[in-house]
């Protein structure tokens, strides 16, 4: 178990002797200069010391490296890195996955405890006492959390935090306010409940949506100049329509200043147009410029202008994100390199050093996988990995390697007459000619599925009946599927997102013949996916191939998006909940002019009695999954002034505060989300232009590949290596690898490595002038890439979000 | 009126020895080898000539260099350049504001006709006879219009000419028709007359029009892709609603599948939902999430897609414009170059020759700007004009000149006291103070308005009451208005557009007193205007100063915009009145379930009867001015089906295919308007980023300024120049310019050539690299400009639609 060479590290962590030392550290950099590439040994490296010790002082060495490596991973800024020895042992009990399930879970249980609490889903009510202890034990369990990271961080840095800050105080709220439940065995008025995402939001898997909060609220301030702007205009018109409708005594929306600009404020939606217009159209026909001139220059033009400047910040937004992320991941690096340099070798990292760094930051990797990353990071072919190697660490960490196949064909191993067999289906799975027929096999049931159900009548429970086309259809799709699977072999056909597809809906399809012949009631609901196979026809153009890939890669970042969204719905909806519970029901709203969509009558025709229904008091705040619905209707926003009404109508005419905030809240978050869909698209299609590559090449080959060689020679002398360093056991996939060297009678294995092709690589190609000048200004100014961040961003908004990062 | 020199143009132009060589020149780009700036004398030019007929060749000359550069501007392409003298004479006749303004109005005049043909305005309604014979008129008008073109162009040219083919077969229908209808005396189903805006489109004043119309066509193509998505997942899940909801007898949305169908239409625009919703919902909660899903997919996401596409294609597109214009320009310059030059001198064009060019390209222009524009192109100083400064010709002839004022202030040459006074108001007006006290005002002011408008009871004629408030802050803006004005003089004062604001605004507030003075009831909405003056606030904050400064940029363009909309919509209206006049009509839709929206009873109250109205009616077809209201109805979205249903419930359900048609064509236009303004702001940022340039700087300074020193012999030397050669008469004003050289007892004097900003000069400055790779590019290829467009589009559609311009 000792090392073969006397190496020392030229730096020495958490190191007793030095600990005293880093202490007094306090500008949240690190605890020496390494950006300047100049090594100062600290105080105490000098001492001469036993191996053991010296081994022990590498695996420090190793574990700080790979927790910088962590850090530039997450974008965890330095100023939070571990210290000394103990916050380190905290450091690891709150860095895992186990940890951050339990972080998770803890969130997810207090969000849903409002399922539970009154006014609760009827059937997930639960007693007072049951779910207010739930709540106490997962606060209990958050304020454990919170100790750790205290541990960890010190005193002094965790108030520093503001996130933590802000969710230590919220966590005393909860924690005071479910002990007074508990006590008074009542719900008071809680809603501090819709505080709550703050612990979701914090968890360690929801970073994307911490970022796409920080992303909303740095283009705030121009989206609220452009609002005023808005409401300005509105104002103004609402002064102006007063004066010019109140006469009109059969117009109800202009009465009073106060219905002018809720009438104004309603038709900026449009939610109440033409209506809004009619009883002064009415009077006098020349009254509609008003409302065409309003509506012009609001819909038209100042709202157009909100997405253009929301827009525009956003472009600057990411961009800036990317450099700061870029140079933040090169300082770990920086900060990384230079644990693992010796002190007899400092401009070099040799394969035992980046092996030791690589067990702490992937514990799951092979000794094999560790060794094909050492190859491929080090292309110079020296035998250490230079800082310059070194930088291009995080683009080789994600790779999967797998040995280059020599032949083409999964079947080629097989005895010669199922080669022959398996090489037919290959060649007519690939021909264009089989492809063709799908697509017309495909089209003929789309067309069948129309004519069919166009023949169906009204009422007739279409899922009962099985046609007989359904069955011979589906019978060729498994065919396909089948045929697919044995030309193509398991592993290629499975990597296509397309043949995914083809095969899950096919899977369903069959499901469903399952479901209809047991005749299983609650899953018919899987036959009716039937018309999804003809989603397959969009694969015979190209645009609308790039249309669906850039869709699915965009699918992360959208999930993200609307995990957000559902957050501002969670407290919204907590809100509604306590104020206007069960205020709507049937016939609730006569003295209001929407009462018409709350009636809920008996209407008496010549054959009989029939329920005449308005319906709209469904959509109510009685319980969280109804507000969630309710929330939904107002986003789409028609029609939701008859919400709004029919709630003001019951509770006081500031009701309509909640309604409006809620409006421009979903406004911001919309705004958002199609200037992402704008800029991601825009993105993709100038990536592609500028690089000639057409967008989404037809089969597989996307993605990063990286080659290695390695010879027999080199194997056999890695493997000696680390037999040395670790003994036998767990040596496994490196001797394998021997062994396939050996049998195939070559010098040498090629091995690849893949990984799919992030946003990053993609910007990393767009930006690439860019990022050398990104370098350059680094290593001059020698800034903290956040601080850069800040600068160029230039919003004093915008570095104080940032730093709750 | 003889020449000094005897230099002979290096090309000989419309000679009558030559012309008959021109005639069979068929291939359009002109009759010489004239791009690659070799000169090739024409058969003809060496024939030794008399100094007579040498100046009239020069003439002509100038003559047809000046069409070329006109040619060059409005983007005219040169195979529709005069070939002979003949041609050219119908070309003279052709092209001059007279005939222009013929052409618009005849075109006016024909579509204002359908404010008179039945279905007419009621008090614009004209008999038969007379709305036959205007029309006949008009027609026979456009059709001498064409035979104009006809001469000029030749047979050949006119009917490659897409667009006028075009315009020949619809005058060619109208004709017929019109007097079909002079015969019967009564209109039959004219659906031809919404092919009319095609004569206005063809107008030389709506070439912004056609810009737009081409924009929008060369959209389309992705367009379709997306909105084909669209469509696709709207039947699946239409097939899909109808087989979950069609069970329920309640439902009428999805009753079957054709209803299924239009109902997920409707829901796309929003104008249904929740309602379309609520029957399903309130049967089975859990089928809220068909309708999530649904319009996530569509209206969330692929309604982005499509503007995203949209956006990124127009984006395209305006570049690739504005580099065909950029090289067509430059070959119209190369063209006219060659013109100018003497054989002696083929590579400079001298004074002489500029002045020649110029008194045929700009007849209004005084001889003092000519000699200034050649100064300002001649900025190497030599005697002759290269081609290299000739290139800069469109740059420098839209300056207005006006020699440099030796001092600051306007009143500088006032005696002593007054200067005193009106330097100290010039002070007090550019303070910060006065600024901000006025800012103060204006707050003071719009919260008084909202106050006292508040405090006013509902139906008290507002209009009437002049506050005494009203009239002291009218005092106040009066006094700035007249203080800014004497301290910064009216020239400075107006030419900026706030201060023009101001002072309009200001004026009709004392219009309004006046009004409200006199009691002059149809005037009364000026004094509504008021609150206007609120606007002013916005200046305070340079964000607001940048977005209203783009906004006035914007203006021409957004304007034919709104023209080409208009221009729809007079073709739908003109379809719409064809089919659907007089078809609603009150209580008439008693058997569609929209006949709430159109009923009009008689409600019985406890103390009197009330009218209780659904007003839909209103939105008809019944003349061509509500049938704009109603399609600006349908334009806004909102609640659009209910006008379709009630139209539906009178003819058949294929009406529903034109107010689907009309929504997608409106889609279109719309996202392209959106497209355009996100393009527009962000350019527009992207350009002052780029140049380091706040948005918008505070007061003038922006446009572009050439400055030219003229020294005294200079000037004397050219008015003898230009006597020998014109005389005495129409050199006034370079006569006054030496005058005022001697009075100033400079040698020297200063002009300054302004002129405003173009969107072109902002896209030179920002593509300023890759015009130099153009150049070069053109140069080399040696292409017609038209041609490099269509290359770089690469879409046959582009081509297509270009060719028509």
């Amino acid at each position: 178990m000792t090392d073969g060479d006397d190496d020392v590290p030229l730096i020495l962590t958490w190191d007793d002797a030095t600990s005293g030392l880093l202490q007094d550290d306090e500008n949240g950099v690190g605890n020496y200069d390494i950006v300047n590439n100049v090594a100062i040994p600290t105080a105490g490296a000098a001492d001469p010391r036993g191996q053991n010790s010296l081994c022990q002082s590498w695996e420090m060495n190793y574990q700080e490296a790979a927790i910088y490596l962590q850090e530039g991973e997450n974008n965890d800024k330095f100023f939070t890195h571990p210290r000394n020895a103990q916050a380190l042992r905290a450091y690891l009990f709150a860095h895992n996955h186990l940890f951050y399930v339990m972080e998770l879970l803890t969130a997810v249980l207090l969000m849903l405890l409002s399922l539970s609490e009154a006014p609760a889903v009827p059937f997930l009510r639960l007693d007072v006492y049951v779910h207010a202890t739930l709540e106490l034990l997962a606060l209990v369990l958050v304020a454990f959390e919170l100790c750790m990271k205290l541990r960890w961080l010190g005193f002094h840095t965790f108030i520093r935090h503001k996130r933590t800050m802000v969710k230590t105080c919220v966590l005393f709220i909860q924690f005071i306010e479910a002990i007074v439940v508990l006590v008074r065995q009542t719900s008071h008025l809680r809603v501090t409940r819709a505080l709550r995402p703050i612990f979701l939001v914090d968890c360690r898997y929801c970073g994307a949506v911490r970022r796409n909060l920080r992303q909303i609220f740095q283009s705030l301030p121009p989206f609220i100049d452009i609002l005023l702007l808005l409401l300005f205009f509105m104002v103004i018109f609402a002064i102006l329509g007063f004066c010019l409708f109140s006469a009109n005594t059969a117009d109800t929306y202009f009465k009073t200043l106060e219905d002018s600009i809720v009438s104004l404020f309603v038709l900026l939606t449009t939610a109440n147009f033409p209506d809004v217009m009619m009883p002064a159209y009415s009077k006098n026909r020349w009254s509609c410029i008003f409302f065409i001139v309003y509506l012009s220059i609001e819909l038209y033009f100042i709202m157009n202008l909100l997405l253009a400047v929301v827009f525009d910040t956003f472009n600057g937004v990411e961009k800036m994100k990317f450099k700061s992320l870029l140079l933040h991941k090169r300082s770990a690096i920086e900060h990384a390199f230079q644990l693992l340099v010796s002190r007899q070798r400092p401009d070099g990292v040799s394969l035992k050093q980046f092996d030791g760094l690589m067990r702490f930051y992937r514990p799951q990797m092979s000794a094999r996988d560790r060794f094909l990353t050492f190859k491929a990071l080090n292309q110079s072919g020296a035998t250490m990995l230079s800082l310059q190697d070194f930088y291009k660490f995080y683009e080789v960490t994600g790779l999967k390697w797998k040995a280059k196949r020599s032949g083409e064909y999964w079947f080629d191993d097989l005895p010669r007459t199922a080669f022959l067999i398996f090489k037919g289906i290959n060649l007519l799975v690939n021909s264009k000619a089989f492809q063709y027929a799908m697509y017309l096999v495909v089209a003929t049931n789309g067309i069948w599925i129309l004519v069919e159900t166009n023949k169906l009548h009204e009422g007739v429970s279409w899922t009962r009946v099985v046609p007989l086309s359904y069955i011979i259809f589906l019978t060729i799709y498994g065919v396909e599927v089948l045929l697919k699977i044995s030309g193509l072999g398991p592993m290629t056909y499975f990597s296509s997102g397309w043949n995914l597809f083809d095969f899950s809906v096919t899977v369903f399809a069959f499901l469903g013949l399952i479901v209809l012949a047991f005749e299983m009631e609650p899953f018919y609901f899987i036959v009716v996916l039937r018309p999804l196979q003809l989603l397959r026809l969009f694969k015979i153009k190209q645009r609308y191939r790039n249309v669906l890939d850039t869709m699915f890669e965009l699918f992360p970042r959208m999930a993200s998006l609307g995990l957000t969204l559902i957050i501002f719905y969670y407290s919204f909806a907590i809100v509604g909940m306590e104020f206007f519970a069960d205020v709507v029901y049937p016939n609730c709203c006569n003295t209001s002019n929407v009462a018409d969509s709350y009636r809920q009558i008996n209407v008496t025709f010549g054959n009989g009695t029939k329920l005449e229904e308005g319906y709209y008091y469904l959509n109510n705040f009685n319980n969280i999954l109804s507000s969630f619905v309710t929330l939904f209707e107002l986003t789409v926003v028609n029609n939701w002034y008859i919400t709004m009404e029919g709630v003001t109508s019951q509770t006081s005419h500031w009701s309509r505060l909640y309604f409006m905030t809620f409006y421009i809240v979903t406004m911001v978050v919309m705004t958002i989300i199609v200037a992402f869909i704008l800029d991601a698209f825009v993105f993709r299609m100038n990536y592609s232009r500028k690089n000639r590559e057409p967008l989404g090449d037809p089969e597989g080959e996307k993605g990063i590949v990286f080659e290695t060689e390695v010879s027999q020679t080199e194997a056999l002398h890695t493997l000696d290596l680390y037999k040395h360093t670790f003994g036998i056991s767990s040596l496994s996939s490196l001797q394998d690898m021997c062994v396939a060297l050996e049998r195939s009678e070559q010098s040498s294995l090629v091995f690849l490595g893949r990984r799919s092709r992030t946003k990053s690589d993609l910007s990393m190609k767009m930006y690439e002038e860019e990022i050398q000048e990104w370098y350059e200004e680094f290593s001059r100014t020698n800034l903290q890439p956040d601080e850069t961040f800040h600068r160029d961003l230039g919003s004093p908004e915008a570095s104080a979000t940032d730093s709750i990062n």
